[in-house]
């Protein structure tokens, strides 16, 4: 039976504390709610603090890795996919994921927001970057919303999911 | 001895009549350059245009399909490279090109931007949408660059790569 | 902490009964392990059965999938993995496994097997195929192994596990 | 219009003198005939050898590179596309293909061939390596041809072309 998987996107390098915070937050909500954490897999970032959150809360950890270099992988991942295809994993990352949280930004994080949008996938934005906010609400009202913090962006989450899961 | 490959990122199905405009322009100039024209090899908007323009005045087209589906190839595309691997594909529209010039906006060309971005390539964007040029510039300041025509944009394309082609 | 994760990749549509009852019993074996199966994820041939015998044996099942249909994944799937990128994750399938077992032969197999021997894995090839056994023992002396039966594939995965993870 | 491509395939470290040879006779008979040569593109072995051939024959040559290191594109390659999937990039070579040639053996050539095979692509092999003869014609009768010489490889690529390209 198909676990439910949701999708934590955000900075490697150039995450924010705020950023590293929430994603902590969002991991251990997640695994709260018995969903799957699904990131981009590296030691880094929002990724890593997503993984580390939703590990202290005792959740399952999916890893999206851009390379085959196993030392780049956090070691809060359980199950790691090595798809050695770079940033063209990305787009696995959001079809992998029922619903995707962008928390924070980034050249990396606007390019999965964007590939989930063409996928039809809901995507919740938490985080201070007010351009993004209004370019990806303008370019698709129905999918994009906007989330105040983490607690806020679980329910958004529920709400879209308990709408029918994006599954035919 | 590798061609100069310029990238013509935009919309399929959602072009504007002056997106469409833009792009037969920028194939024919594109071409006129001795360029190679490459796009995502669809035979619908911007990718058509540009490939007709590019035809047109003789240059020589390469598409990146994103199916095996050989029916929604332009007919004015020279050489398909069929992914059959969907918007993954992006990322080797960026990868491939030089410099990528955005034509219009929708979530798939938003997503090739970002991903041009994150492989520090340099991009041009020529569209009427003013958030898209608001996000994008604040992403990455030195990356991205404002065309107001085609003309202009082929300008900015040759100073580009006068300061040193995107390779070692 | 990474689990440990192995790869039973198999024919779909041309299974033969043989196939499918190794499958299902490496399945079966590889969750009395606690270790994750891997598989292409389809509601079908070796894939599906092998998924099946781990759920029959409260494993953990991973599916990589090649399309975005979701109609076509295993019920017995646990973690789908969308690829959208056709028969190209097949390299994902591999580059993610820590050994591999090839279970029956056909063209996807195949690919797979060629794979695996490119990133240095080591496969075990169980199936009534000679032919096969002749081609990539000669291919790849050191990285080959032949099981005669499912108990004995996970006799040599252990062994290959215990001489060290393909990991740094 | 869409131009003929033809895939060669071969091993890049180990290949040997003759299947050196052998490439690059098969790039000028296949720049001769007006077809586009399409390879894995690296400085290295068949694929190098190859588009040596074909430029000397003033053909042009399509590569499609495994990485993003520009510094191991084959300098005989016009057209580098960078894909930065490793050997996932294996598929895009052969479903790019109107008609495969295996030149020489190894790991990498075999994920090509069977690759092909699941795409119902016809293939072409010329090597000394009899195994894969036996195999690869065991696995799929009708799609796997054998050539004596690279003049027998080109007169078997003009049948299967004449008999209608693998395109609707």
């Amino acid at each position: 039976m198909r676990k439910i998987i949701i999708g934590v996107m955000g900075p490697g390098a150039n995450a924010s504390q705020i950023d590293l915070q929430n994603a902590y937050e969002l991991g251990q909500l997640i695994a709260q709610q018995k969903w799957v954490l699904l990131t981009g897999g590296r030691n880094a970032g929002v990724m890593d603090a997503a993984n580390k959150g939703a590990k202290a809360a005792n959740g399952l950890t999916v890893g999206i890795l851009p390379t085959d270099d196993t030392n780049t992988v956090s070691d809060a991942v359980d199950i790691a996919i090595i798809t050695d295809m770079g940033n063209a994993r990305n787009n696995i990352n959001v079809l992998s994921s029922d619903v995707i949280i962008a928390c924070g930004m980034g050249a990396g994080t606007a390019s999965e927001i964007a590939l989930a949008l063409k996928a039809n996938k809901k995507v919740i934005l938490l985080n201070e970057n007010e351009e993004s906010k209004v370019f990806f609400k303008n370019l698709s009202l129905d999918s994009i919303y906007i989330a105040n913090n983490p607690i806020n962006a679980i329910d958004i989450v529920r709400a879209v999911l308990s709408e029918g899961r994006d599954r035919p």
